[in-house]
Order: C-alpha cells, then structure tokens, then sequence
C-alpha cells in the first residue's frame, strides 16, 4: 500500500491532520492500535483555545462543537475564600470553547467516513523505517498479517508511549523533563456544573478545579499526594474534600452525584527535541507533554498540525521550507504553552517542598494577579491561545 | 530628653520620616550610630519609583535631584546577544529615576540642617523600652554618658542588623527568608556608563548589570558564586567578565577603568512580620531585604516612610486607624515588591540548582516577555512602582 502521508496514531491529532490534509487533495493513511470504541472512550480535556476552534472549522467539522459547545469567556480563580474573574473578552477579545476532546473526537472520525478516509484501526507492531532516508515506509502487523504502507513522509500522532518518538535515535533526542510531587484525582458525573465557567482553586490543602463537559456533565479535580490511590476516595470523601477547598459560595451550590469515572493522573511537564527527524514529524503528546492546568494539553498538538498540515501543503507546491522548519517553528509554540502550563502549575499547588517564604509568594503571585490589569491579560491572552 | 517620634537610624528612611514629620509640626529625634561622614559613604542603589520621586519632593528635598538626576523611561533586557527594551513611558506613562541614594541622603541632611532637626550620631548601646506600653523611652550611651529619651512612638528605620527588630518578642516575630546561591560583585568606576538607560543581561555565565549613578560614574555587577571573594577578581578580570555577558554591542561601547569600589553582596529575600508592635514601627531594612535585581530596596523603605508618616499625622489628630494598620498596609506593598524582585532574580540569574527544563522555562520567560505587551507592561508597572 502507498499514501502520501503516513499518520501513526488516530486521536484527535492524527484525525485532523488526515482530515486537512485530505481537503488538500493529500492522501494519507491513518492507523490506530486500538478500536474506535476504545479510543471515543477515553476520558480527556475539554477546553479548546480560539485557534483550535478555528482550526476545527477550517477542518469541516465545526458545526456540532459550534452548536453544541459552550463558549467560556473567561475563568474564576480563588484563593481561600476570595474569588476573581479572568475576562478574556474584555481583557483581549477572545474567548474559549469548552467542548469535550471525545466530541471532537468523534465528529472528525465521522468526517473521515464521510471521506472515504482510510483509518486502520487495531493494528499492531508498527514500526517506521527509513525516516532519514527519501522513501520512508511503516510496517505493522493486523489479524496476524504483516502489512507494509510506503509513503513520502510520516506523522507521529502517537502520544507519549507511542513508537514514533522511539524512532528517533536517542544520539539525536534531547528530553527535557519535570515531574511535579502531586497528582489531580478527578471526576466525571452526571451533575449541572457548579458555574458556568471554569473555578480554579488555590488552597493550602491544595488545588481544586471545577471543570464541565456540558450542561449535564461535570468534570472535577482536586490535588492529591504522588502515591494517593483512587481506592482511598469514595466519592463522598472526593466531594467533601473539593467543597472545603472551592469558595463557599461555590459549595453552597455544588451539585454531587455518583462518579460516573474517577481517576488520578501524574502532573508532568516534558520535551522532546527535535520534532522532526528526516521524514518523520512528531505532533502532540509524541513530543510534549503539559500538566493540565491551564488546559493546553489538546491545543498544542491542534497548533502543531496547523504548522505541519502547512507545511505538507508547501512542500508539495515544491517549497520545503515549511517541512525543514517545522520543529523549530512548532517547538517556539510548545516552549510557550510548556511555560504557561508550569506557572499555572505552580501559582495554583501547594508544593510539599516549598517553604514559607515561596507559600507568601504564592499568595503575593494571586494577589498581584488580582489587582494588576497588566497581569491578568497576560493571563488571559495564555489562557486563550497565543497566536501561530 | 522629650520628643513625639524617636527615629532610629540617620539613613534615608529615618531622615526622610524626620524630614517629612518635622513638615507637619510633628516632633522628632533621629538617632544614628555612625557619624554622617560614614553614613554618606555607603555605597547604595541609585534607582527611584516615580512615588519615591514624589515623596522626597514632598519633603522639600527634591531640588537637586530634579536637577542633577536623571529619568529613565526604560530599561534593556538582554538574552544571549539579543536586547529588547521595557518602555515605560509607553507602556506606563511613568519614568523612574536614576539618582544616587548617597546623594538622597545627603540632601535630607542638609534638609534637616536648615530646620535645625535633631540628628545625634555616634551613639551606643540603643535601648527601646516599654514599647507596648503608653509611655515608651529609649535609652543610648554617647561619649560615655547615659541618655534617655522619651516620646510617643519609636520608628525603627536602623536597618536588617539594628534593635528595632529584635525589641519585638520572638514569640511575636514571624520571619520568612530566601537566601539564593549566589552574590553580586559590583564595581564603581569613574567611567561614563555604557548606556542611556540600564542593562539587565541573562547568561548561561551568570546575570550581569550595567547601571549608572552619573554621567561620569558607572556601576557594574556580575552574578558570582555564593563563596566568592573579592581577592579573586582583579578589575581587568572583572571587565572581561562583564564583556562576556552584554551583548556585542554593549560590549564594544564599554569604557573601563579602575575601580573605585569593589564589592560582594548576597542576595536574599527576607520579610518579618508584623511591622508594629505596640507603638515601635519597623520600617525599611530593618523588617525586609529585596535582592537588589529590580532596585526595590530604597524604594520599599520610602513607601513605609509613606505609610507610617501618614499613619503619625493621623494619630495626632486623634485618628488612630494608620497606626493600627500601619503594619497590614505596609506589608501589602511589600510582600508585592518581594513578588517583583523574587521573580526579576529568577528570570535573570543563572541558578546552580536547576535543571535543564528549568532553564528553558527561563529562556522561555524571557522569550515570552519580549514579544508580548502584556508581559512588558506588567514589568513595567511593578518596576516604575505599585501606586501606594
């Protein structure tokens, strides 16, 4: 088999550069190592920048996130018991979309079908060849058959675990890592959000997030220990827990329920450089990885399509200067959002190891973020997605 | 002896509280430990907040500073060998200025001269008695002699190693301290400064400043280990050092010469709490230390000197709300001003502990802050001052 584009990985990174791609009269193959099912089960973020929104429009699958999704404009953040708002709309004209990674998900898969768009699924020991070399081909394995697709160049959409980062030799890669003491143990119920923005908490028992999918589905998350275990809270003690850490107000009118899905995740920051290596890219998680506060997770890799689905584009008018940039280019983006993600990070936690002059100057950062115009726009303009 | 506001300390805080008091009909004694001669030939920072500017006008001291001082709009950051300059004026409409705190303290001598102010130096072995009492004293020796003096109130502007603070019980203090693993080597030389305006250069070697008391006298830094000494740096060693890290441009233009003065200093965050107990006030050195990356030291003292002088006034009109919160009020603007000088020495030093992903969050945070008028505005407003 033969395409012009190889994508390992079909989440939404994989999907959508198909997608563009395809609309570009590019031909790609994706491929999968799990079912659909599977992957329009996994739980992840829900927050799209401004930029992801129109990247999705761009793409032709906007139409149900824009009937269906909640544009925010803006964010709660509270200290103790004192809230303020982040207005992204008045602070830098912009809003968000809160609209659920698994929505989008699927809307483009059914693009894909209604493209005739080639997504294998369940395939197995894939692995990229000649990369460096100008015919690259993958092989991998479905129903016990070894299948081989050449192409001119491979997109590795496989997120963090995946094997297109593992191809890079290691002589090349350079990682940048940091792993913070803590983890979020989250929620997802069937409950009317609290509010009808976001409520990121600080508090000295640590960080709380109040988060939604939809008007009927609320997605919650508060810190906990490294080596916390999602057996050690019943869903009453994670809803006690998050109302003594949320505003009064907020808890007052917090909704519970039964947790429909609960679990804890690591907070990491890391890079790996380059992003690309001959005629293998790395978009998304391959790549990088955030902590989730400040949601940039999903929209660092829509912003690395943007840069590569250009840059295929280019290359195939015969301009490589797109495709020979493309890690510099994406990585200037990734550098950016890794250092929102990690002052978010560390302006909302409480870090075990911190001692109480840096407590003080936690609370002089929420302070000075509270009263200075200055500070809360560059907040916001963050928070809503820094340009391409 | 009688007075209403014994004033611990001859340096600008305690001369410029005498100064401003004296103005409003309130009486005063200064008390310094060194003679004026020593006193004036401290070596100090040299860059006023626009308020700083306003208030030693409003003591009436503010001639020659408006004459021989020199305003800056902005400051240069520098990355490598790229600079980008914080506009104030633009981005603020503020200015600061550059003029010397010797000169300051000069003037407010010469100030209290013509008002035949109390200043009485050389005096030992100061005592603060019945300081949370109605009827506090405080007892020196000069010359051998045993004084005491009473009043109504004692400010304590005598600096991090003065009596003041430690008048105040343990049990009372509350102390939060950040010693960083690293020093500045300054230098002062009879040379014309490099720039109009300041240079703050990040690099891999270290932080360097280049910074200015006139247009014939110059005040360099370099970033040294915590265990340095002086006897390891010639000037010619310095020099070069210094080179290394401006940018080219800068580098070029540099004018050297013999140093005047050459000296190590540690850098450190420190903060005690309250600033008031019973009718002591701490003010300035003696209840906080800045770094000095971001000049806030003086300035800080100043803005006490703001709050409690009006606090005084207040009381002797039977007003006594600014005395109660002198130590609230003023510990608002100074765990800020803590913020802003914590943060410019982590943006800009070079720290032997951190790791590779910390680096390039510091690179990223230069890179963020020179594209983005948000983050340059932010810088500004806390750099030109906080309004009171």
């Amino acid at each position: 088999m033969r395409c012009q584009v190889a994508i390992i990985g079909g989440g939404p990174s994989g999907l959508l550069l198909s997608q563009l791609l395809h609309r570009a009269g590019i031909d790609t193959v994706v491929l999968e190592r799990q079912s659909r099912d599977y992957v329009l089960s996994r739980i992840r973020a829900g927050v799209l920048e401004w930029g992801s929104v129109e990247m999705l429009r761009e793409a032709g699958v906007g139409a149900r996130m824009d009937a269906e999704g909640y544009p925010h404009d803006g964010v709660y953040l509270a200290c103790r018991n004192e809230g303020f708002r982040i207005d992204f709309k008045d602070l830098v004209g912009k809003q968000v979309m809160v609209y659920g990674q698994t929505e989008a998900t699927r809307d483009l898969y059914e693009a894909r079908d209604r493209m005739d768009g080639k997504v294998i699924h369940n395939v197995e020991a894939v692995q990229i060849h000649g990369a460096d070399s100008d015919a690259p081909y993958v092989t991998y394995t479905r129903d016990g058959t070894e299948h081989r697709l050449d192409c001119d160049w491979v997109a590795g959409c496989d997120g963090f675990h995946g094997v297109s980062r593992q191809t890079i030799p290691a002589s090349v890669l350079k990682e940048f890592e940091r792993v913070y003491p803590f983890g979020w143990l989250g929620i997802l119920s069937e409950t009317p959000p609290v509010d009808d923005e976001l409520i990121y908490a600080q508090h000295e028992r640590g960080f709380a997030l109040c988060s939604m999918r939809n008007a009927r589905l609320s997605r919650y998350y508060v810190q906990v220990a490294q080596d916390d275990k999602v057996e050690n809270w019943s869903d009453d003690a994670f809803w006690d827990e998050l109302r003594r850490r949320i505003p009064e107000d907020a808890a007052e009118r917090l909704v519970t329920g039964p947790s429909i899905e609960k679990s804890i995740a690591p907070l990491r920051s890391y890079v790996a450089e380059p992003m690309r290596w001959g005629r293998l890219f790395l978009v998304g998680d391959a790549a990088h990885i955030v902590p989730p506060t400040g949601a940039k997770g999903l929209n660092l890799a829509v912003s690395d399509v943007h840069y590569l689905y250009h840059a295929l584009v280019q290359a195939y008018e015969g301009d490589a200067h797109g495709v020979t940039h493309y890690s510099e280019q994406a990585l200037a983006r990734v550098w950016k959002s890794e250092r929102f993600s990690w002052s978010m990070t560390g302006l909302l936690h409480r870090f075990p190891d911190r001692g109480a002059f840096e407590a003080r100057m936690q609370e002089a950062e929420l302070d000075y973020l509270q009263h200075s115009r200055a500070a809360q726009t560059s907040l916001a303009e963050n928070y809503v997605g820094l340009p391409y």
